[in-house]
């Protein structure tokens, strides 16, 4: 696929992308946008303007368009954003049947069509739950070895469901979004002093890289949602840093797990990538997979749970020099997205659209492919950064950026970047 | 303070009362409203009629009234929350300054003063996040000698901070709305088979008998509350039951706490009790207290942390017979709302207007006094129920219903019943 629009070869925004987001503009506040190339489509003024006519069942449903959030695209469901993001790829083709649309016509180009350094994005969606799951069995082995070592590792429970907590929805930001580094309760010195805490500014930050998904269609409560169906309830993927305070957390999360550890800040990327968009990269997960021994409710058909996209974490410096420190792999899940939703909801529970479910953290096997800093270092251990400095966790002033990219040059399936900035704490 | 209007003696809703809801009505759908005796005041009828003439304060915020949530009226703040309450009780004062307004205005009595047997009521907030802490001590502590012995039955944090998960904000109902019996995955014989679960519907379903604060006054990430202003954060309080299937949560819980086990209800009283109107029964909790060890952030000025409300949890049976199985009270709590707000809020993590904090299990020390089952019977020593029958945890058709009221006859201030029934489960 070509494009009359100019599109970087190295941009994860390619034709075969077209991912949505919500934005703002000088002239307008938040709208729906796709993103492509080096721009951001006004979806709002594109289709007031028309853009949709050759859609008679989009121009049914073109208020979807003229809202703060997608949550009311996303509920129109799998089939209308397929449309829609086939019709978009065609708009931006070079041999569009649509010139009269937008390639030829200069006018909506301009109201339209926006560099995207010119736009601020936003949480796209109004994100009713946020849970996170802990589907990256790599993750969950490598830190059950520092807390139980490796005979005890996994849970009984791991192999048999995807296990999950409730997350903190208020405190989901955009990427690019600085966070202070959160006060609470540590253990100055646990081994000394294992039942006094201190207050004090954490002093373990680290990063979880994970892939979230957004709920398009809801279920009702009391309607458990199957496993054949699951997948059409997910509108689409972002990359998320779950943010966590490794002291607060140990010192806080018996007997009902993580809470102001990860109460302070999300990062996720801004533009959801449709779940159809990354068909192409269907992949199998972790193996041996789990499928035998699984519970006939979370049994999906296809064997290729996840999705080959290569992803990354690099830390910058204060000083603004980066360096990557893990190269990880989508593929490193046990639990999809689908069984998730499938798990989720079979007490009855209901998800409602915009509702986030994070994917744990998805670490390799190798040095250097984990997706935290614990995982790396132990906090004994250091990284030696590309300035020669030494990190245990992260620092004042470090900025994270994690990326994942599907695809080949030129066809990039990408998230963007994932960024996020530790700012000092706050004073008291 | 007597009425012109004719409260019943031992209404909940006294004069001394006026909590706020959500309802709807033969011909309006979700308006704001107080509910007065066995009547509820439709505030969006009254607003547009001139009823808050007398507040020109008021006055400029009407818009507040014709919502179908109370969460602007609450973002208000407390001096105004305060402002109306005290000048609705003078509205039905029978002695009140403005007889012109209700008391001799037959026409919008009839418009807005309706039965409550004839409106329907619903969750009164949108509800960002749901986060369910366990500020009962002796629930802990009768749980964590079940789990753990007496010995180590409160973790070390348990006297230092108020230990909280996220809970699920989409299952938050309103007193009435049955719930299915969930479905997941329980281990059949713990002792026999400790690794393989079966799928089949929760045999352990049981309640927890709670107090939950709603939030007015938003903060914004990165801007903790402090101790000192916590309270004015809270519009008020509900009671609320959190229903929990121990068999899914003892097989799930590991590492990161409940989550399937709780997600698909919890059922709360919709009318919020203002915290001014509870200000009389201001109580302090279980002593001996923890002050003297908390962390400068968390100690609260006054020693009154809770309330001296009676509470009470009743099971009918299919049949329509009622037991009274627990007599508990407010004062069983460690940790106080504001204490709450302060900890969860240190990291810098934002709480938004109808955010629900729930108290935990308001368990006593003797028999009879939990408020959940599992303390009760364990699981082994049967209650007997007034029509002979034994429950260990609830069958299909059981009723409970929580009740809380402060204060003395012809002038309660309490929360209604919190009532739901628990239908058989879905089939699969």
């Amino acid at each position: 696929m070509t494009s009359w629009l100019q599109i970087p070869k190295n941009s994860p925004f390619s034709l075969a992308n077209i991912p949505f987001g919500i934005i703002s503009t000088q002239s307008a506040s938040r709208v729906p946008a796709i993103a492509i190339g080096d721009y951001a489509l006004d979806l709002s003024t594109f289709a007031t303007s028309g853009g949709f006519s050759p859609l008679p069942e989009i121009q049914k449903n073109l208020a979807v368009f003229n809202q703060t959030t997608l949550n009311d695209f996303a509920e129109l469901g799998r089939p209308v954003h397929r449309q829609v993001r086939e019709y978009l790829q065609n708009v931006f083709s070079a041999d569009t049947k649509y010139p009269e649309v937008l390639k030829d016509n200069a006018t909506l180009q301009k109201e339209a069509l926006l560099p995207r350094s010119e736009v601020t994005n936003h949480v796209p969606m109004q994100i009713g739950d946020y849970t996170d799951f802990y589907a990256g069995k790599n993750h969950a082995y490598n830190v059950g070895v520092l807390f139980r070592g490796p005979e005890n590792a996994l849970q009984p429970n791991y192999t048999h469901l995807p296990v999950a907590y409730h997350g903190r929805a208020s405190s989901v930001v955009p990427s690019g979004t600085p966070l202070h580094r959160p006060t609470g309760q540590i253990l100055a010195n646990p081994a000394a002093n294992p039942k006094v805490p201190v207050f004090s500014p954490c002093k373990k930050l680290d990063i979880e890289l994970e892939l979230a998904a957004f709920i398009s269609k809801p279920n009702e409560l009391g309607k458990p949602v199957s496993i054949d169906e699951a997948e059409d309830h997910i509108f689409g993927l972002v990359l998320m840093n779950d943010w966590s305070a490794r002291d607060i957390q140990a010192w806080e999360y018996v007997p009902l797990g993580p809470f102001n550890a990860k109460n302070f800040g999300t990062t996720i990327t801004p533009w959801i990538v449709l779940i159809d968009a990354l068909e192409p990269f269907r992949a199998t997960g972790i193996e041996p997979g789990n499928r035998e021994s699984l519970l006939p409710y979370l049994r999906q058909k296809r064997p290729e749970i996840t999705y080959e996209i290569p992803l990354e974490v690099e830390i910058t410096n204060k000083g603004g020099q980066p360096t990557v420190i893990s190269h990880s792999n989508a593929r490193n899940l046990l639990y999809s997205f689908p069984q998730m939703v499938a798990h989720h909801t079979i007490t009855g529970c209901n998800l409602r659209s915009g509702d986030l479910l994070g994917s744990g953290t998805i670490s390799g096997t190798e040095p250097k492919t984990q997706g935290s800093l614990l995982e790396q270092t132990n906090g004994k251990t250091p990284l030696i950064l590309a300035d020669g400095s030494e990190r245990l966790f992260l620092e004042d002033g470090d900025t994270i950026i994690l990326r994942g990219t599907a695809g080949t040059e030129g066809n990039y399936v990408g998230f963007g970047d994932c960024v996020g900035t530790i700012l000092p704490p706050v004073s008291f």
